[in-house]
């Protein structure tokens, strides 16, 4: 596992594609920020189906930018809940651009056409929402 | 090399990164958004210095996804140029935003820093001079 991030240079993209350049990661803020998980047990469930080492690698990552953080669960020592940081909410843009772009060119599931179009109607009050639900919480 | 690209799921986030995620593709389409590159030459000479395999297997992809196409130099017959399709130039808002967040949370160049106060000044008149850029060629 990383120790920590090394950034190939100060292009604002590779920056960010040093930490979430890859299959996996961004598919793992698409749950805490659209599916409401927030346990590692969750995230495996995942229909992509990221193997163990590889989630607990980008978990490691994440907390590493500082995009996620952790607090135990209420319900058990054992368990860890994940939440997203202020910089993790700010991805929202992000991945509802991708969101935009994909559905557009590709054939996505009937709920992501559905969002789609509540984008085409009104982007900035989908985002908007999105994150007043996450700073309030 | 792939002979074709393999979905995981119908999650637009899934089918985007499927696609470009890993952590050169953006920085290739990057290069022919943002600093005018177009042939396999100047794509090398970029800062995080991409590896040649990697980038015949990029733009191979890229190509397959339809987000590039390529067209002979007009120089030489040996050249190629390639160009950005119209999904390739829809990626437009994607880096747009992965630069505004970037900038906010990284330590960047400074023209990066110049290029985020144009986004946070207007960011719709940002891209859409891009797209206008893009879309005359």
């Amino acid at each position: 596992m990383k120790k920590k991030i090394e950034f190939r240079s100060q292009c604002p993209i590779s920056t960010a594609l040093d930490i979430f350049g890859d299959k996996w990661t961004l598919l793992v803020i698409r749950d805490l920020l659209f599916n409401g998980k927030r346990t590692y047990g969750e995230f495996l469930e995942s229909e992509e189906k990221i193997a163990t080492n590889i989630l607990a690698d980008r978990l490691s990552i994440l907390e590493m930018a500082g995009i996620i953080s952790k607090k135990k669960h209420p319900d058990s020592n054992a368990k860890i809940l994940y939440n997203l940081t202020a910089k993790g909410i700010d991805l929202i843009p992000v991945l509802i651009e991708i969101i935009a772009w994909s559905e557009k060119y590709h054939d996505v599931h009937p709920y992501a056409k559905k969002f789609a179009k509540q984008l085409h109607k009104d982007k900035e009050k989908v985002v908007r929402q999105l994150f007043e639900n996450f700073t309030k919480k």
